[in-house]
């Protein structure tokens, strides 16, 4: 990295502002207990990608080593067979579901499909599935194919007026009795705009159908009630908030109430009520686990559960009271220093309204974002066409962080300092 | 555990004998590459999890601490997002395939799923699944919930006459215009049965069917030539013989051939030709990335590499030379010690028609798999109802291994250690 001699900051009432919050802050301990980074550096993008939990590391080691290595195959009876079921016990805990409601199951994408065919068919006389233009496009695809699988289906996406706010009003007026399922991303993963669980599934059910809400720009990051909201299925990733690891393997609730008319569609073994029978009858596993398919992935699966384990400790109340006051911080900075150089919130100005990122809009904003990673020494990430996302982990961001961060903007956009790319578009997720 | 003192084993000629096929082992020095066991301890389970190779322990400390820990994010372009296709490449060298051809997915039964879906929908027009009795039964959960998807399919489920060939005759006979693909386990998970793949690959394609078949027994044990036989599709677990780790994802092929007219029914982003547009259409990358579905498991699908790499500098030709020299022993001492105990080859004796591991049948084979377990430091596995496995995985089961064992079982037999057990069926995989 060729890193510009950017100076000392400059020390206005900000930084102090942001070093009195961070004082005052209960959560500051928590950075602590993460493996550490360059110490200049100031990530922003756990939204995408968590950090590494120091307890992490040395599991992995001992699940390698001693699970593995030595136990070998001892570690499926003695360790392994109900560590998916072990760890969504844990997660149902910060998404007030009750442990038999969630398992680990499969990539986020693959435990969408399967509940996406599962609501399919426990409303086979419906044809529509309503969603809308700001959900994760994965979850397009995904939806997409299980609709051409299962059959006869179509797909309403409702637009967003603004890019940024879910056009909630228009969902609702767009389910009706011909409605099988209402699939939506509980933060947006662009704009970081928060649904109202409790009233969408309301909405949907007055209607008599499913909602399937996907957390993965939420869960770890804000409290989730999807019992008190009567949610019917939900899939997230474990991996941005949760900070399980790259790809670690995805949440599936499936509420106790719908649990009889949910079968999954995709039956494997590891979902049998008796897998070591080898029975070439299927019989489905008379609890969660009966959505499981095929064997987990272990390791990755083993690294999920020191982050839940934090994010437990923390308390998720706690976290959210920090992403607010991280976020609103931001955009406050945001305000001052980065409007007047030509970005702009792209993401809902309420709190109450918002996730825990923010998306700036820049016309450079690519070119900005590379000039960041290369010379700031910030690492946010960027979203097409030009949008900047910033993500706040409570756990580890600190509101200095916050601070700096945008002084930093201001001193790279003062030098010029992205005038220096073009515009080739090589990901950087 | 309760280690019975069976003092000092029998110096018969059998000992000898082990010791100098050992010193005469071109592949004896790769045991040294796999993370040490207990010394007294014998893994006869390759077959269903293999062994640690050493250089994973350290390369998953690497992934984990610098990958994720330090780069966090940035390993993405620096590291992970061609690793799927990188590991595919040079498992593809071990079956006879081209680069192009392989790329790691899912998890075995989710990567059956979508190549199952994707060949029933290749062949429209046709009803028939054919398959045999012998298929690992997720296989044919797996194939079942594929085929009650797509609907109005059959399957057929040909039966073996023994439990341990494979019925070749009458799977060619029931092969016709009205089926749609012919799916089996190459190696047969019980009996240890491998197909003739050319010649069942022809058959199938005589009656204009589509060939899938199952690697996981085979991969890594014995050569495999997918071109050679014009296979359709194919997928395998790569933590068997290929020592990739606890539930570590598998190998996908789709042959160049019929690529074109293969889709992926599971559509996800990491399938997309452009993913980080994060365009709400889904068009589908120009290669085989086009099977992948969610973002990948990283940390175990890093742990298969080292495996592959030591499978490949052994040398497949050399492994299976020395499998059917390990399995032949076995099977030779077997005749001389075990079957005057009871104990009956539940597998073919000829080792053409055989990958690398035998079954021996015993009506007390439950209680002796424990006694084995627990007294005789000897680990098998035990398939229901009365099935011994025994696998051998040439990259670190020696000769002197196999005498060993057979003796330590003749010396459990005698001083009745397995009728200390009951017959709770605890699984012990």
């Amino acid at each position: 990295m060729d890193l510009i001699d950017l100076g000392p900051f400059p020390l206005v009432d900000g930084h102090a502002e942001a070093k009195r919050r961070d004082g005052a802050d209960p959560l500051r301990g928590f950075a602590g207990w993460f493996a550490p980074i360059e110490p200049d550096l100031i990530y922003l993008d756990g939204n995408s990608l968590g950090r590494l939990p120091a307890a992490t590391a040395s599991h992995i080691q001992e699940v390698v080593e001693h699970e593995w290595g030595e136990r070998i195959i001892r570690s499926w009876p003695e360790r392994w067979w109900d560590l998916a079921d072990d760890i969504g016990s844990s997660v149902a805990a910060l998404i007030g579901a009750e442990p038999s409601e969630v398992v680990i199951s499969d990539s986020t994408s693959v435990a969408l499909f399967k509940l996406t065919v599962a609501a399919l068919q426990a409303r086979p006389g419906r044809r529509r599935i309503v969603t809308d233009d700001l959900n994760f496009p994965t979850d397009v695809y995904v939806t997409t194919a299980a609709a051409n699988l299962v059959g006869g289906r179509e797909i309403v996406t409702v637009p967003s007026s603004d890019g940024i706010h879910g056009p909630v009003e228009k969902i609702i007026a767009a389910l009706d009795d011909d409605t099988a399922l209402l699939t939506l991303s509980h933060v947006v993963f662009k704009s970081g705009y928060l649904y109202d669980m409790a009233r969408l599934t309301r909405a949907a059910h007055n209607v008599g159908a499913l909602v399937l809400w996907d957390l993965s720009h939420s869960v770890g990051a804000l409290p989730i009630d999807l019992d008190g909201a009567a949610a019917d299925l939900a899939v997230g990733c474990t991996y941005k908030y949760l900070n399980g690891g790259p790809g670690s393997p995805a949440l599936l609730y499936v509420n106790r109430r719908v649990d009889g008319d949910i079968d999954n569609p995709l039956a494997g073994w590891w979902g049998h009520a008796r897998p070591f029978e080898f029975d070439l009858a299927y019989t489905p596993a008379p609890s969660i686990r009966r959505f499981q398919t095929g064997t987990m992935p272990t390791l990755s699966l083993s690294a999920i559960g020191p982050g839940v384990a934090l994010t437990a400790e923390a308390g998720i109340d706690r976290i959210r009271a920090k992403s607010i006051g991280l976020t609103e911080f931001f955009i406050e900075l945001s305000k001052v220093y980065l409007e007047p150089l030509g970005f702009q919130l792209a993401s809902p100005p309420e709190s109450a309204d918002r996730g825990s990122h923010i998306s700036l809009r820049h016309p450079d904003g690519w070119r900005i974002v590379r000039a960041m990673i290369e010379h700031g020494n910030i690492i946010p990430d960027f979203r097409e066409p030009d949008n900047i996302r910033f993500g706040f982990t409570p756990l580890y961001t600190s509101f200095v962080d916050v601070h700096t961060a945008v002084i930093r903007i201001v001193t790279l956009m003062s030098a010029g300092a992205h005038l220096g790319y073009g515009n080739d578009r090589t990901p950087v997720t």
